[in-house]
């Protein structure tokens, strides 16, 4: 039963790091939970102190990304559990406003500033279009902390992260294209909205029609285990045909939970993958925190661009996502700007393949990373703050 | 929201392998409980139709290979959690046997087969240690199945794969040390030895002791959540730190679960581990189809090969714990021999290491490879049919 020394090493090497991360995570999630701060910017800044930024116990691998991958994949399936399509569609107009005005002020701001420091068009459109990404998974996690996943502000902010996630596809596609060949093939573009649209229509409404005509699907009486496993598979299958279309994965397990929940009784679905759902999550916390290095942001000048897009990142998308919220009133248009601020691991992996296509210089990359992780770590805050004024009416 | 391009087709890819091979498991698994046959074999099976040997739709990779590791960690940690430290003091002497004579007679026999075939010291020494290796993970999984965990047989198997692993630990390190140096170092290899035995004690004896003292350790009264998560922390944290000491991570895992069922109530956290339990294991069932390749097989030499060395493995591996177990009575040491014939995961890790060092061929490396999958496929049944003659004296 022995594994000997190579095949030793490595597997003691994974499951050290697998044990570290989630450790640190704990750790950090516990120390938050105590001094009443939001859990998961315990867990990112757990990644952060262990990893290449501070102790250097711990480096990203391919390994962890993916575990970190899964843990926002399970994120947005329970999201997708606790959401019904009926929530959806009635926050439908405003949520593709705050889509719309979200990734189209942001957009603008990175392209005039892109311009102002006088930078190539490729590089331009990667900034612009790392400002447009957003992480619904963050906001998600505190959300569910909050216990206010239910109300029409939070329906508004998942309804406006599926609108903004097609846009930014779009964007991207458009920048990578200007960037390795200088030019825009509209038909391609045209097309992968085209599939990106349908895959989600399809999904939402013809899922949802099928298991609410055959439950069994699920819950086939001769299966003689829990419908954990055939909810999983739904939620990988979808995920990864949404990435396969160049979605993000999120998407497709967003939409899985959805479906799942129009069955009549998710409820036991929910105890099961409850597990999975405290299992991955601390993850992809505190692999954000992994990314960060500190070395490239140690120079005057490269803290005062950081300073500056972080300040464009959080204006335009606030301002984007506030007007177009603007018909649910102050206080909720308020909250769901906030909402929608948080660039998480999406900023990141625009940066990366920017980054990796040599149109994003180290400089502008880390900048990017940290531009990304500091408005993750400041939304949490905000939001519980937010929730509670929510409550308490006559303090507001 | 959206994860485009390069990060995108890896994110896509690494889903899409997950999504297919827990898919297929999951119809090998339900196909065999229909036909009223062993679940794992339908998954194993499953593994090896869409793995290179057959369909060619999934490659093992790394991040397969971490599923599988995991696979077998959390089935071995539930197999902890059934099992009371009490349970393997009674069987230990027996354990004991069973281990050392199921170790010594293959290893012998794998001598004898090494020098009739020509082989040098250290192809031979690495063909006896494959011979060696023990899976208790697959009959673990066979044993849950029938619902037989609590059985004295089945605490013997579990005992006698510790003793086992620790001795294998040592073989493959003396095997690996003749193919490298020529020559063995004592030294080391007693250190080797102290330090797992240390390692087994300490945490079987010690940890025990401390959680008994002090469950608080799991059930805080402030951990605002289930124990679930600090429960994985140390199944994880033993099976790294037994990996880091050339032990399998399994027996980590398992001593994690033996120590934690120490406390007072282990069972809100085997029904948290549950979904865990469910998720991971078919990875490691199907990753062990997913390793066979057929094409060297395809040659009347190889399968003579073949069928020598399994029958071989078979036969000195069922006669050494036997013996071992002869003191239970004659059906109940056939049940523990029977019990310990799977060579699974560990056979082929053990065949790789001599391949990667160039001390085992291509030939005799598919030869242990299709050797331990085929030991691991026979078993199953075998051991269905006499747990349901034990239930049934009449018949015997």
């Amino acid at each position: 039963m022995s594994i000997p020394i190579a095949a030793a090493s490595s597997t003691a090497a994974v499951l050290t790091s697998l044990f570290v991360v989630l450790l640190a995570a704990k750790l950090g999630d516990e120390l938050f939970r105590r001094m009443r701060q939001p859990t998961i910017v315990g867990e990112i800044l757990a990644g952060l102190l262990i990893g290449p930024a501070v102790l250097g116990l711990v480096e990203p691998d391919e390994v962890l990304e993916v575990f970190a991958e899964l843990g926002v994949v399970f994120l947005l399936f329970w999201v997708g559990l606790e959401t019904r399509l009926s929530d959806l569609r009635e926050v439908g107009p405003t949520a593709v406003s705050v889509g719309v005005l979200g990734v189209a002020i942001p957009f603008a701001g990175g392209i005039g500033l892109g311009l102002a420091l006088g930078e190539s068009t490729g590089t331009t459109l990667f900034l612009a279009s790392a400002l447009v990404a957003t992480s619904v998974g963050i906001t998600s996690a505190v959300l569910i902390d909050l216990g206010v996943l239910e109300r029409r502000t939070s329906r508004t902010i998942l309804g406006a992260a599926i609108v903004d996630d097609i846009l930014a596809l779009l964007l991207v596609a458009v920048a990578a294209g200007v960037a390795a060949e200088g030019g825009v093939d509209i038909g391609s573009i045209a097309i992968t909205a085209a599939v990106a649209l349908a895959f989600v229509a399809f999904v939402a409404l013809g899922g949802t029609q099928i298991l609410q005509r055959r439950p069994s699907l699920l819950h086939a009486p001769r299966f003689s285990e829990s419908p954990l496993l055939p909810a999983v598979i739904i939620c990988l299958g979808l995920a990864a045909f949404a990435a396969q279309i160049g979605l993000a994965a999120i998407i497709g397990a967003f939409l899985a939970g959805m479906v799942i929940a129009e069955t009549r009784d998710q409820s036991p679905i929910e105890d099961e993958v409850a597990p999975l759902y405290a299992f991955f999550p601390p993850f992809f916390f505190a692999v954000i925190g992994l990314q960060v290095s500190l070395e490239t942001l140690a120079d005057g000048g490269t803290l005062a661009l950081l300073a500056a897009v972080t300040v464009l990142a959080v204006l335009t998308k606030f301002a984007g996502a506030y007007l177009g919220a603007w018909r649910m009133g102050r206080r909720d248009a308020t909250f769901v700007g906030v909402g929608m601020v948080p660039r998480g691991e999406v900023g990141i992996i625009v940066a990366g393949i920017g980054n990796a296509t040599g149109t994003i210089d180290g400089e502008l990359f880390a900048v990017l990373v940290a531009m990304s992780v500091l408005t993750t770590l400041i939304v949490p805050p905000v939001l519980r703050r937010l929730a509670v004024e929510d409550e308490e009416p006559a303090l507001a």
